[in-house]
């Protein structure tokens, strides 16, 4: 049987599968969930052992690592690393989700849940690939390791550990990262960069409990307000990111690059649209939009709360009110400098009259690629063999850690090759994939094996 | 029997009834508790029926009123018109408070539970008072009616028009509000002065549902971060508030009475210690610390919510921010000024990229007495009758708006007689009131009756 009629029969029978995967709900961020992400371990296991592969659940401190390797090509052939995650995003504000999170549905030909982009429909993906190859075309012409950890949304904190422990295990010719959005459907995209990050939270505390703000209000300092003050003065007038000394190690664009950017066929009030804003318009004033989220740092309160929330009115000076608050990094900015600068500065602004801590939650090294190598022609190759044109080059704004230090750490060129789609929804509600970008990412990897031996043969 | 050997065999009788009325969770600003509120209405009818009162329950748009009346004084004598609230602030944070609040609890002299001293407690001063001039002394000498309302904490929203519309039938000679606290227990106080209030939410909107903040940030405007500016530029670096006009109307204090203010028996390091800050400092500065709080106007945010609030990280930029911010006012600022003046300078700091919402909650008139004529004569001396010392003249940052509405509508002379204390947690968790001074409240009440008789019999 082809590859094409295989992939044609099996499109049910995928798709069942992939929503089998979906409805555990492993959100790492969870402690309540931490059974599922066990059961999510054991589901992937089950898996790839049926694909024919030597496959280990490994503990760490945190969620385990699923580990599987299938070496039938031989030491001649070269070995291809694919890194996923099977955890997802926690699921909140539930009420927005049309269909439960960790049900998967179908509508107008997308699938929805929690996880079908970011990025257990994409580690499906490979799953079925080597599936598919395998049933329409016997062995792999490349060695598979698979490496799927289950703690990428909360920080990847235990897998840089693994891979430094473990390089030799892991040691391979190309690694593929599918965790990304394509431009469009109609362009199927090769990211070259991601953002870094520096995650963390701030507290500052006040009186001792609430207070009633008519009988202390004038006297005692009031932590919301304080914080409200401390954020607002962490970018100034213009959108730049007022922590000393943040910009210091920015790699500005070359002009190639900035003309690079103008040209990706998406304009800004597409952009907005799909965001569903009013209006686009944050960040550094006179950079082009697509520079200034794909290219350029910035700062994002994610989460705040002090205070009385619920219905009506209660006047009190709170207690204390905390901030989430992320940067996101470009190259050449050092994280755990921005983190201390950040640090520092955040200590700088408290005022008298608070109590301020800061917990530090997770950061991650920013990265581009440069297009060039066998890994870069076989993943054009394969590209154009399904969708019958070349790849379009892009960034992404978003944080994928691994990748830099998997390129670091295994010296190894990464290839960032993803199929969902911008307004999929990752970490929002009502995330989707498209089912035909699914398949044909299936389709795309299978062509990716035969592309890359040929290449790396050469 | 005595008056004084009646109020001690009745103490355990008195705060048992007292626990009984607390155990109604009666909190207005959550509409699972209409039931509560209608039960703890009727409790409230049963008791004044007891005591030969006329009672009636009005229902309002909101939660009813309860009015009782006790003429048997005759038309000759003076008419004293006591306003109370039964309703109570909600509870949260519940995991703080030591017993739960709802169920009365009492550790070293004091009761505790939600109301105790705002303003059940004191509601139930003036009940056991007439109950016990009655039973100690025969018929009052003066005829009585309790005013209690369901909304003083929701911003006595249906009270205006009940009064209004029933002027006659409430028409006094005098009125008593018992719903502020003394200075220290040694220090029985008359309030002179209250603080008007604004409260209002505003709610920014940005991205149509939470947005990775990877992929979009620096191409949308954060919520947050923009209602963290917002809230930042409505006080200038000085403390004063920015809302243009706002100090226009504010009556500053004579140098007396600021003499007067300094003269207050009470230090900024207790004040302090009591709040449980680590510093005081906030409001205007350069201005005496009690006259920040007592007679200078302020703004402060009472609640903030945006984003991701969970356990550990999530990257998002919200799809919106909400805070609902309180203004305290001061003679002869006029609410509905301020009110309008902030909303069309929130509208003004609005930035693009984001619409506003804008919930007007309540407001209130700020209010100041002079301790001229009959009543207060009466007043000092009831309390030195009990005391044994002459009253101190003080002033509360909170707000009343009955007292000033009562004051004009009703054209009478209205006293502030509290018998809660500093700290004890009004509108916070575990709130308390002295059972001494609660006791010395009931007997201070009695005496008030034979005074106010005697003084306006003149």
């Amino acid at each position: 049987m082809s590859l094409e009629t295989f992939l044609k029969e099996s499109r049910q029978r995928f798709e069942d599968e992939l929503a089998e995967f979906l409805e555990i709900p492993s959100v790492s961020a969870r402690s309540e969930h931490k059974d599922d992400m066990m059961r999510c371990a054991e589901w992937l296991k089950g898996k790839l052992t049926h694909l024919g592969m030597k496959v280990e659940i490994i503990s760490t401190p945190g969620h385990p690592i699923v580990y599987g390797e299938l070496m039938e090509a031989g030491p001649g052939a070269p070995t291809v690393l694919v890194y996923g995650h099977y955890d997802v995003q926690p699921v909140e504000p539930l009420d927005e989700w049309e269909t439960p999170p960790f049900a998967a549905s179908v509508r107008d030909g997308n699938m929805y849940a929690r996880g079908t982009a970011d990025d257990k429909g994409q580690v499906h993906v490979h799953m079925k690939a080597v599936e598919a190859y395998k049933q329409a075309k016997g062995s792999l012409p490349v060695n598979m390791k698979f490496l799927f950890e289950g703690e990428e949304e909360v920080g990847s904190v235990n897998l840089e550990d693994f891979v430094k422990n473990n390089a030799d295990k892991l040691a391979c010719d190309a690694a593929v990262v599918s965790d990304t959005p394509m431009l469009s459907p109609e362009h199927p995209s090769i990211t070259l960069g991601l953002r870094g990050l520096v995650y963390q939270e701030v507290v500052l505390r006040g009186p001792s409990q609430d207070l009633h703000s008519g009988q202390y209000g004038g006297g005692v300092v009031n932590p919301a307000n304080a914080l409200a003050r401390i954020i607002t003065q962490l970018k100034d007038e213009n959108g730049r990111v007022t922590i000393p000394g943040f910009y210091d190690d920015v790699k500005d664009l070359s002009p190639a690059e900035r003309t690079a950017l103008t040209d990706i066929p998406i304009t800004e009030s597409e952009f907005a649209e799909e965001a569903g804003v009013p209006a686009t318009g944050d960040g550094e004033a006179g950079i082009y939009w697509l520079e200034r989220i794909w290219a350029r740092p910035t700062l994002d309160v994610n989460g705040m709360l002090s205070g009385y929330t619920g219905e009506g009115a209660k006047t009190i000076i709170p207690a204390s009110a905390m901030a989430k608050i992320s940067l996101r990094l470009v190259p050449d900015q050092d994280p755990r400098k921005v983190r201390e600068a950040f640090e520092s500065y955040l200590k700088s602004l408290k005022p008298e009259g608070v109590d301020m801590e800061i917990e530090f939650h997770s950061d991650g090294l920013p990265w581009a690629a440069d297009p060039e190598g066998p890994l870069f022609r076989a993943a054009a190759s394969a590209i154009k063999g399904v969708f019958g044109r070349d790849p379009l080059f892009i960034r992404e704004g978003g944080s994928i850690p691994i990748v830099p230090m998997i390129e670091q750490i295994l010296d190894t060129p990464v290839l960032l090759l993803g199929f969902a789609l911008p307004g999929c929804n990752l970490h929002s509600p009502n995330e989707w994939i498209s089912l035909d970008l699914y398949h044909e990412g299936i389709d795309t990897m299978a062509h990716l094996y035969d592309a890359i031996a040929k290449e790396y043969a050469k």
